[in-house]
């Protein structure tokens, strides 16, 4: 269904000349602006249930929308929208809780939603509540999801299939979601922190949300037309994210991060941005986890420490309204 | 529910020093932007049915977001966002008609959507569609809901009521569709029109979208600290939304339209304004419909020909889902 959407959305898109737009499907738009860049993103939030451990919707409204702008370099954010759907009879100490936590967001991130816009639906014509956000942010070199060579380094900034094993596990009720936290969290200045230590460096940005780890490499390395060489058991992941991914039989390479980044540098930046992002909170468990290599483009090859698999091309995030 | 969310989400807004943040509840978000003012908007469109006569909620997605930001004065459209949230079975059909007719809005309103999203839910969990756009623009000047002064006058760019009463009409099943139609257009071009003849003449613009002519008035007035002395045979309305006014028992000055503007301006500017609206296909029936007079902030104050009454204060739209 959301391919058909993709589909039929993308159809005969706008020219953007020099700029990036909605067929690069890359994390947002970027528009050249004098001698610099104006760069645009947009994103709904479904997620179900709406309140996580580790996070809920109002939370992952803002960091999403900011983690957008960061991943095209632009860490420069002049502001947020916020759009509120609900329908009616949704409870008044959930709505509060959710408002709460988008501000302690936008105060996490430094960032501030600048105008809005309320619908009400009525009662059945819409579960819940659904949250949009857009973000407009400034920078002075835009990073793209598709400028791997190969020799280029993959790293991920820390482990892997927190958010989407969390809210499996509640759904399925695993009576397990102590162990479990969602890693929603706002990447603007670890992003920013990392720009200022690799520079040009720093080739290509995702962050790997809906379709997980493997979705997101998959169109890095497609995009960039390369075929990316995984070191599996490099790929940091908390234990009790491996058991529940065991116990529910999904892959964590195929759920979503919603605190996390994929970053390709070139190999002599890669100390440098490796070291800035473990001397921060949310880049401490950063690892490298891959290298680009000739080859078809797309190809993902998972070395798992005792041989070499080919990843399928990943069908996206085995649950919906995951974000 | 509509006003207890926006008091929720309203709690401690962002300041936004020597801007517009969303205290102001004004239709767009202003920023200093060197010399110049960035603005930024966003709504979401819930309307009932998805298509009605004159557009459908693609038009309506465009060309709401496109007349908040002329509405701001506005007018160099950067880009727009667009995100879809659809249920799951929704017909390929009907999502291919609302794509061509947002491609066709943007070629109207020759605006560009440069990024979007796309949100699936399950059966049951959303009513059809709904769209989401923001848009993002540059302008020189910023004009406010709320520069009216004592002696300026109030302009509507053309009849009032077609959007509210044709989807009344179509929701009452009256079988007088035929009649009544949309009035959904970007004002785009026309508000350019007027700002180049009436430059810091023109005052105060809003669009009397939900809530309808009553309710933008109402703000204006209030937020400008003036009584609005309104001259009501002079407000166009066509024939066929006056009958169904009066057969659905529904003020046309209580519903909402979505190709018009209100428009206060200084006396010396009214007749290049007035003269800059009705050359343009959009503003041909563009009228004088007030003055704004010392009283009470917020007084409506309605000469109907035979009398004088005093409006009182709308309670918004009398139909959910209309926009």
């Amino acid at each position: 269904m959301r391919n058909l959407v993709e589909a039929i959305f993308l159809q005969d898109p706008p020219d953007v000349p020099g700029g990036v737009g909605p067929a690069a499907m890359d994390d947002g738009a970027a528009l050249p602006f004098g001698n610099r860049w104006l760069v645009l993103t947009t994103d709904s939030y479904v997620v179900k249930p709406l309140f996580f451990p580790g996070g809920d919707i109002g939370r992952l409204a803002v960091c999403g929308t900011v983690n957008d702008l960061a991943m095209m370099g632009a860490t420069e954010v002049l502001g947020l929208t916020c759009s509120v759907l609900i329908e009616e009879g949704f409870a008044r100490a959930d709505l509060e809780r959710v408002q709460a936590s988008i501000r302690a967001a936008c105060r996490d991130a430094d960032v501030r939603i600048l105008t809005g816009d309320t619908k009400v639906m009525a009662h059945g014509e819409l579960d819940g509540l659904v949250l949009n956000t857009a973000g407009v942010a400034l920078c002075d070199h835009v990073v793209r999801d598709c400028g791997l060579q190969p020799g280029d380094r993959l790293i991920v900034t820390g482990t892997i299939g927190d958010h989407g094993m969390a809210i499996a596990a509640l759904r399925a009720d695993l009576g397990i979601e102590g162990d479990l936290r969602s890693d929603v969290a706002p990447l603007r200045d670890l992003v920013a922190q990392a720009l200022a230590a690799g520079g040009q460096g720093i080739v290509a940005m995702k962050d790997p949300t809906r379709g997980g780890v493997a979705s997101a490499l998959y169109e890095m390395a497609h995009k960039s037309g390369v075929t990316l060489l995984l070191d599996g058991p490099a790929i940091p992941l908390r234990d009790p994210v491996r058991a529940t991914a065991e116990l529910l039989g999904i892959d964590p390479l195929h759920v979503a991060n919603e605190g996390k980044a994929l970053i390709g540098v070139r190999p002599d930046a890669l100390d440098n941005v490796l070291a800035a992002l473990r001397n921060h909170p949310l880049g401490r468990d950063a690892a490298v986890i891959g290298t680009a290599q000739a080859g078809r483009a797309g190809d993902l090859v998972l070395d798992t420490g005792v041989g070499r698999r080919l990843l399928r091309e990943p069908e996206g995030e085995p649950l919906p309204r995951i974000c």
